[in-house]
């Protein structure tokens, strides 16, 4: 066999059916695809490749999934700390957006935080921001895959002052990505408190015809839960059901206010839930219960938020987190183990993203979004599980080398397609500004 | 004035009593004490300084103090994880522990330990473990500073087979190290429910002779307490109380379960806390009532506990992880903020180890504990509050340089004092030893 790239890696935790800890392992590159994945012996024998790379105390894994975030608030990052949720929404975030965010924030913002995720080792991300369409440009020059919300919201701004204008400009977004192997567009209605009904229901058809997700806030705080039984008589959950938007298009995230029935309802309807630890604890949103979720046969994948309530983008921090956090909450120490932490954020991203046929596990034909860590760091040592030592000890400096449909955009930690000296430039000069203020 | 080195960085948080963030200050160190601590323009009119270094973009605190660890435990790390707490102890760290530890297990392992802590900007910690001794002559090779725990536990190991051992050997370390600038002895009994009541009552009063402090495991989960209740009749805080151990001589370790008669005794008192956030999630012990403690006027501290269970030593991620989950467990988004999280891993460590007159914070007189944290990564940029920046976004990547008592033992992210070749060279060497039983 011929391939473009053949990697060697002491370990390899492809994410497949089986959860398996491959030794020696090695992984070829062909047409963006995963093209083999064998013992290095056999790959040696077996494939002719115009390059190799040999990572010796390395372990490939996915790319991770960031299924949730705005990545235009990185230059929002710790703007307003220690609040809570609707404090810091409506007195901090939505005034500081309504008066700064335009084209360039969004294309500032963008470029640090995907420089930062694909310093960390993200590979794909499932964003709900102002200006998608900067969002999804950006992403694809630099080589990054993302899911860019046609944001809905009842927020009057530079971008959209309507509700139908905002979904008019959503569709827009989804016309010129149609069919990119990079940006895909999904419907990220803010929220069932701050998008119209008429709006919520307009989507739900949409969402059938262009087959595409549903990414929303669902069930972030109990305040949030109150507020709309108070305005409208039902949980939100409810009333996405009646709507008829439960089902497997679904990317319901937060979830940290569950009673049994709707937690068998999102299992039977098949919808996704994002979970975001750090995010939930910073604004004291509540715990997700996430081990009875999995429990339950639901897809829980893990997202960021956005900087401004986290404060960082580091997918592998909040995986650690989640995996802590879980066993806590559930009050058992084998709850989500380190292999299930590590499907959460790769593989269970890619489902609840609709990308599983694509990504989000090492196996041949899917797309080659690899991460290599080098686990050689004395934070990782010595090393009797790697997969132990990725989740519970490993920091996002120890990812070296990333690849995205097998374009190499991290290599030795530096990255390949954006220039970090400007981008920081740029989001000072944004800080700069906005502290003015 | 005349000073060996004047630092000048963008910002200083000195951790002093009005929480201040000083920006473009100077530090001036001279007998590895702070010299000075001036805006910039006067420390350049007013000192003359054999070195300088310039460090923009870089942000001064007080050296990191890891108030709780078993710092050889570095080489069983990932050995046995997803386990509750007396299974992983009983099946699989104490068998190990009884099989392995000697004086070169606890010299390679500690070596490790004070590595990746000094790359993460720890300068200080409290240990409880076998061979202290070692461990203690280890950290004074590297320059490193270290209450070492005369440690007594009802668990014959090669390092001692009885209680009166313990204490006779945990004594000659007393001895070894007194008047040690940097190496301090106190008295570690593990618990209330492995130690024996008679060596309990004789630490007292030997605590109270020879003027150390008591740092042991209290209230760490449920079992626990439950287990010593059944066999005592008398909870462990009250088990203590009634030996004359609680005040301010104490250290104790995670206190998950406490009540609130239990929580105003403490307080009476004046023990200290110490919060092990990370370590108690994993083994799903509990949660530590942080802000309550706080409110109610106790000192606490925070400990990464050891590698077995956490699995890093990383306290600049161990911070954020109290200051997020302190929010959740309270339920309010303005717990721990920010500059509380950095004082509990620096000041409120110094004083539970009782070395609040040397070190804790930047302030002239005291020992130049210092560390600068590059806070131009992409990570924490732009840049609102230089505080929340660290606490909740940056990366133990970023620790640049570190000095203990004036002695830089870090340089541009390099140890000075260690060489991490051959420290990783020996923790490999245990790993395939250990993994191969």
């Amino acid at each position: 066999m011929q391939t473009e790239l053949l990697i060697h890696a002491d370990w390899v935790l492809p994410v497949d059916a089986g959860d398996a800890t491959l030794a020696k392992h090695s992984l070829a590159i062909a047409d963006g695809r995963v093209a083999a994945l064998l013992p290095r012996a056999e790959a040696e024998a077996q494939i002719e490749a115009a390059r190799t790379l040999d990572l010796p105390g390395h372990v490939l894994i996915p790319g991770l999934v960031n299924a949730h975030t705005h990545s235009p608030m990185t230059l929002l990052r710790g703007l307003a700390d220690d609040l809570p949720l609707m404090t810091w929404l409506y007195e901090h975030i939505w005034p500081a957006e309504r008066r700064w965010v335009d084209q360039e924030f969004v294309a500032d913002g963008t470029r640090l935080a995907v420089l930062e995720m694909l310093r960390g080792g993200v590979t794909c991300f499932s964003d709900m921001y102002f200006h998608a369409e900067v969002t999804g440009r950006v992403c694809a020059e630099a080589g990054m895959r993302v899911l860019a919300g046609m944001i809905v919201v009842d927020l009057p701004t530079r971008y959209a002052d309507s509700a139908d204008e905002y979904l008019r400009r959503g569709l827009e977004l989804y016309e010129h990505f149609r069919d990119h192997p990079l940006v895909r567009a999904a419907f990220a209605p803010h929220s069932t408190y701050a998008v119209p009904e008429a709006a919520l229901a307009r989507m739900r058809t949409l969402a059938d015809e262009l087959e595409v997700q549903v990414h929303i806030h669902l069930h972030e705080n109990r305040d949030e839960v109150l507020q709309v039984l108070r305005e409208h008589g039902e949980r939100p959950i409810a009333r996405l059901d009646r709507l008829g938007l439960l089902g497997p298009q679904l990317i319901a995230v937060h979830m940290t206010q569950l009673e049994p029935a709707e937690i068998a309802r999102l299992a039977e309807t098949g919808a996704h839930v994002v979970h975001c630890p750090e995010s939930n604890l910073k604004l004291a949103s509540g715990f997700c219960p996430v081990a009875e979720l999995l429990t339950a046969g639901i897809n829980v994948a893990l997202g960021t938020d956005g900087a401004a309530s986290n404060n960082d983008l580091n997918l592998l921090g909040e995986l650690r987190t989640a995996a802590l956090l879980a066993k806590g909450v559930a009050g058992r120490a084998n709850a989500v183990p380190a292999q299930q932490a590590l499907r959460m954020s790769t593989l269970n991203g890619a489902k609840a993203l609709g990308l599983a046929d694509e990504i989000g596990s090492l196996e041949v034909g899917k797309a080659a979004d690899v991460v290599a860590v080098d686990l050689g760091d004395p934070r990782t040592q010595p090393l009797y599980n790697p997969c132990s030592q990725l989740v519970y000890a490993a920091g996002s400096h120890q990812v070296r080398h990333v690849w995205v449909r097998g374009r190499q955009v991290l290599r030795d930690g530096a990255p390949l397609t954006l220039d970090p000296a400007s981008i920081i430039a740029a989001a000072r000069a944004w800080g700069e500004r906005i502290a003015k203020v």
